[in-house]
């Protein structure tokens, strides 16, 4: 008799946000290319490290420089995603996503579906009673638990949860820092979000990537008193600092390399020692210094990127009264490529730092029962303006777990998405 | 019979911006302290540059690294400065500037006074025939022919007349770039000053300064057509970016280093080359690489200093869409220690130029007439809307020549200030 069972397996998968930043450039076929991106170079003999960039091998995603993040809380961000197969299922893979239909054609997708299917044909070339899942077409489909218009990268979350839940599926036997190695293919960060806590994706060495790969620094109840505070940048504030559409990549930088050959090793080193000691100013200023050394190669680019906006200035100068007005560094920033601005804390600082931002962002969604405390710390009026007017959302949340297997399904036993 | 007479000498001295930057730190008795300031770094093994910074010998003012820029045109920003001495004067040196007493007991304007009376009285040790003019306090005034509301860095026109005003009245026989050894000394960028056109400032490489002058690299003759609009940011908009309370120098920055190293060297050659060959796409590259990569620098610090805002970014985005419309590199923004935008341009491609800004900012003031010239180049709107709002004065001029001595007095021959 045919096999005509739906296989299932869901799972969640966290957001992360780095404390030592790589940021993947946008890939030559997903640029959309403009005017000045057209032109060459007159200096084509300018001091460029364009041989360090992109990654060292683009098919690979093999990064430019190691980082390291913190895995939020999944019960503020997570993606949810149930994988599905069956040989009743026909036509191509396909995957659901909030709702709507996703391309999986691109090239990072498939080689997620090419390695996990490999390790899957593996497994049944071993054991013949297995099903043959690896030859099955492949149903997904995946929600987030916070709104696109939070403006959040999702793609980390999206596809450590798209590899771990078809992992799951394939029953594969493969430790979260081997699946990073195929979650990196589909999104450098969503190496990161296999694992709770503090997270260091290690560039690696090796010409095949097999080094390259997340691994644990430390588990969320090593230091679990960090708290983040999301500031959400309004779209309506987003104004001419996006730019995606001229954006070259930092390649066209003369600072980029002297940023991930001195600058990132050294912020590593001091990362995992404030973690280890659970030393927050230590933790605090590499979080600061890495993100404007970050976000100083974007804007040394040719045309320069600007990912920041005066919302976020003004959000910088705000942690910056915060730590001044404390007497001790109590709040560190950190942006990725967007304007949010990502605060983070320890809870034994709770009323010191939401104190600050409670009272001029009473407006904004998003505030938890009882986290509007009293503000011993007072900003600056037009810090406070420019704040109020251009943040419209805040997400508090803190360090999480990585991945969690579930009984939730989002496709339904008859193989058909599940209504939500 | 004493010498009663009031002897008087008067300049103009001309506004430079630099295509090339080296833009000096607030030294550390001129920079106010504040919360953050005042905390130690955590990371003091962080790889900083810090003893590249500063500069190579603070009191004699020498640069971390060489610079260019192009003189602007005195009918439209120039410094007039009357130089006056005399025995009938009591008291100290003294400085009027558009018609407020100013200190001039700083180190900077008494390194001016001290070098220039040394010159003065070794002319008078060679021909005991000549007044004792180096004996006789300094009765100095001075005004620009631009409001200060402009908000455009004037202590370089400002110390370049000072240096110039005084060698005239002490008849000096030195050249240009002998007194821009003692312009550098009140203000970095005032040695450029001292000649129109193209000027080099050669940060030089012995212990006593005595080879960090300016020199030129073309006169303004040699590339006429060079025009300049100057978007000036208003007040108003300057918002949170402008930091200065809390500036830290770059002396924090990371990547400094690469730059003082590698980017400016190349960036040097590359602009003489261009100024050379009047090739403007390349001066324009040039110009906008070095003053992403400058800004980039700023942004490293720790505190960051960010001296673009959304304006600013809107008016790069502006240049970028000029270009790209044009279809060749015809204007090229630059950025001084503030958000108020330099566009570079060729007289022949003034309509191209002008007509992009001229609609959106008919309201400005500044515009000469003629210049509101038909608009074949269509600025995005949220672009032209943040530049319409965010600025509120041009300021359109050219290249042009370096001080000139003139017969207009800002000193009575009786020693008084002339009411104007």
């Amino acid at each position: 008799m045919a096999d005509t069972k739906v296989y299932r397996a869901s799972t969640t998968a966290p957001v992360n946000i780095a404390v030592v930043k790589y940021v993947e450039p946008l890939r030559p076929d997903e640029r959309i290319r403009k005017g000045n991106q057209a032109r060459e170079s007159i200096t084509n003999h300018h001091p460029s490290p364009s041989r360090y960039w992109g990654k060292r091998d683009a098919k690979l995603n093999l990064p430019t420089n190691s980082s390291l993040s913190v895995t939020l809380s999944q019960s503020d961000l997570r993606t949810l995603t149930t994988a599905s197969c069956s040989s009743t299922y026909t036509g191509d893979d396909s995957l659901l996503l909030n709702g709507e239909p996703s391309d999986v054609s691109g090239a990072r997708t498939q080689a997620c579906f090419r390695e996990l299917r490999a390790r899957r044909a593996a497994l049944e070339s071993a054991n013949a009673a297995l099903p043959k899942l690896s030859t099955f077409p492949l149903k997904i489909v995946s929600e987030n638990n916070f709104p696109t218009a939070a403006g959040l990268a999702s793609s980390a979350a999206g596809f450590a949860a798209l590899v771990q839940a078809i992992a799951n599926l394939y029953e594969l036997p493969d430790s979260p820092s081997e699946l990073s190695l195929v979650a990196r293919q589909g999104s450098g960060s969503a190496c990161r979000s296999l694992f709770g806590g503090y997270v260091a994706w290690r560039m690696g060495e090796k010409e095949d990537g097999s080094d390259s790969k997340a691994d644990l620094v430390a588990p969320a109840s090593h230091w679990p008193g960090m708290r983040a505070l999301i500031l959400v940048v309004s779209a309506s504030k987003k104004g001419v600092s996006s730019t995606s559409g001229m954006q070259q990549t930092v390649a066209t930088s003369g600072l980029f390399q002297q940023r991930i050959s001195t600058i990132v090793p050294a912020n590593m080193a001091l990362m995992e020692d404030a973690i280890k000691n659970r030393n927050f100013p230590q933790f605090a200023e590499v979080t600061m210094r890495d993100s404007n050394s970050f976000h100083a190669t974007c804007a040394d680019t040719y045309p320069p990127i600007f990912y920041m906006n005066d919302v976020s200035k003004a959000a910088i100068r705000a942690v910056e009264a915060i730590n001044a007005q404390a007497g001790k560094t109590v709040a560190a920033y950190t942006f990725d490529a967007g304007p949010n601005c990502v605060v983070y804390y320890q809870e034994e600082d709770a009323a010191t730092v939401l104190g600050a931002f409670a009272p001029i962002l009473a407006a904004a969604e998003g505030w938890k029962d009882g986290s509007v405390v009293n503000a011993s710390v007072k900003l600056d009026e037009g810090i406070a303006g420019t704040i109020k007017e251009g943040v419209s959302r805040v997400i508090m949340t803190g360090v999480g777990e990585g991945p969690l297997k579930t009984d939730e399904f989002l496709v339904a036993e008859d193989g058909t998405p599940v209504k939500r």
